[in-house]
């Protein structure tokens, strides 16, 4: 299923995070109190500004990052929030990420029924991902107004493998990937996906092993699958037993940082040859600046934060006896 | 919690219906293969021509309907599907709805963490239902940029109470409804749905007490809830189940003609006492002019087919002894 010329999403995310040293995952989630005052104050004077603002904040954040993490996480929502010109600052923001070399991870969660996945599918997946921009090009090139390019997406389980087909269909052969909403961050995610079933276990689990199907025709030479999980930091316990369930499953554990996730508690996400995981922060390391109560180089605070939280996950894995990385 | 300017989500529906003695919503979930051919050929010589055919289809889908229905169900997915010019026909056909005096229900199944939620309710409630169109006005109003105006979204419960308060605080108390996955239409809808749970019933059974809870402050002066469910018309015997246990809820039921539900099978998803329920269709109308072979009356076809499904619907709940509304 793999196409060659890009590889299978699992062996392409271990490349990233071993060339880059590091498993970090930046969530670029803008929202109006993030923006440093300079910022800020230019966006104050109408719509136009806001997004042009917007847009400096998101692409100097990728700059900043670049070369630091395998990944950025931009979370859709964030730029939905402003609209159409917000959403234009999105596609922005994954060529920006997809120039600099970074993979890019749609944080959509979309779920819908087959047929509805089907469209989610083509307008998310089927952005080029280096369009030409020759100036004697009058006629975009085909996929240019669409959303993106993504190399993966965050995708929804409830609808069950109808709403999950269509994007790993259109996706896996070409080297794109999938993290499913397995167990999430949030403190009701109990609610429902903490439920113990009749047969034992609970409804996470059971969809881990619902995961685990999806994921098995389309596993990288390195064994990692193009078809992962998202499972919570602020449930070290857990992702434990997650990835007992899922162990060719690439996971984005999100909630470090703000949430209340911590080094210690995102190592069991780690294969226990290393690697397999991508840990995201947002909130933490955008409105670093303001720690450091230096608003004037918030590039400069991101990075810093970023450092910072890749040499504590690296201590923490060091002290468990385990490996980052191969 | 009500503003008296605008009513509960669940009264405005209520009197929609009656005034409209219908209970038909159209989703509006346009395709290139559902397109007529004068349009389809007009949308071929370029994107600026497709955004324009898949505008026209869309308005006129929406007038001529709009003395038939109280309500249309524009599903994202498929505007998305065209990038940004597509989401920009995804605002106009809002907004010609909303002009035509037409409930908007924005079939968009968002479902994220608590901060990220208030983005999605932000960007998806906030967009005024009719904005100022002075020429005079140079800045477009606040808002203006954003997606809808819509009177009710559809939500994914997945990640529990976090992920829909935020939609709920914000939209609520302005009249604007929810309609939250309980039981969904597709096939594989049963992988988690319908997990049979060790404290009894089922994962949407719980999750339809869950519902409930969300909606008990927010009910009308009628007691229909401006929080409410979707239940598939793929499963009559659950509808009737879930009407049980929401008996104050608006319920929103897919799946009717192209997806096989039947004007039999929706008949449990009415209130004991008439309404409380839209049934959607949405294939079934859009390519009617197929069926017809009239593609140039394609208003037309859409408009019998609208009109066909009401008086089956009527039929149904006459044999059953049912009222379809107060």
């Amino acid at each position: 299923m793999t196409d060659p010329a890009s590889g299978n999403f699992g062996d392409r995310l271990e490349r990233a995070i071993r060339e880059k040293q590091s498993v970090a995952a930046v969530g670029i989630d803008p929202t109006l109190d993030l923006l440093p005052p300079g910022l800020a104050a230019r966006g104050a004077s109408g719509p136009e500004d806001l997004a042009s603002a917007l847009r400096e904040f998101c692409l100097g954040l990728v700059r900043a990052v670049a070369d630091l993490v395998p990944a950025v996480k931009p979370n859709i929502a964030f730029f939905e929030a402003f609209g159409l010109p917000g959403l234009s600052v999105y596609r922005a923001t994954c060529r920006a990420a997809a120039e600099a070399g970074l993979l890019v991870i749609g944080d959509v969660k979309r779920g819908d029924i087959g047929s509805t996945a089907a469209a989610y599918a083509a307008g998310l997946l089927d952005c080029p991902r280096l369009p030409r921009r020759s100036p004697e090009e009058a006629e975009p090139p085909p996929g240019e107004a669409l959303l993106g390019p993504h190399d993966a997406l965050t995708l929804n389980p409830w609808l069950g493998s109808d709403s999950v087909g269509p994007f790993l269909a259109r996706g896996c052969g070409r080297g794109q990937g999938f993290f499913i909403l397995v167990k999430t961050s949030n403190p009701s995610s109990s609610e429902i996906q903490n439920l113990r079933l009749a047969e034992g276990g609970t409804v996470a689990e059971r969809t881990a092993g619902l995961v685990r199907g999806w994921g098995e025709n389309f596993r990288g030479a390195g064994g990692l699958s193009a078809v992962g999980a998202v499972v919570g930091a602020t449930h070290p316990a857990e992702l434990n037993r997650f990835r007992e369930l899922l162990p060719d499953a690439p996971f984005l554990v999100p909630g470090y940082g703000a949430q209340g996730g911590t080094a210690a508690g995102v190592v069991p996400a780690f294969r226990p040859e290393g690697g397999g995981t991508v840990i995201s922060a947002s909130r933490s390391v955008l409105r670093a600046w303001r720690g450091e109560n230096r608003p004037d180089d918030w590039p400069g605070a991101a990075r810093r934060a970023v450092l910072a939280m890749n040499a504590e996950i690296a201590a923490a894995l060091k002290a468990a006896g385990r490996r980052g990385w191969r």
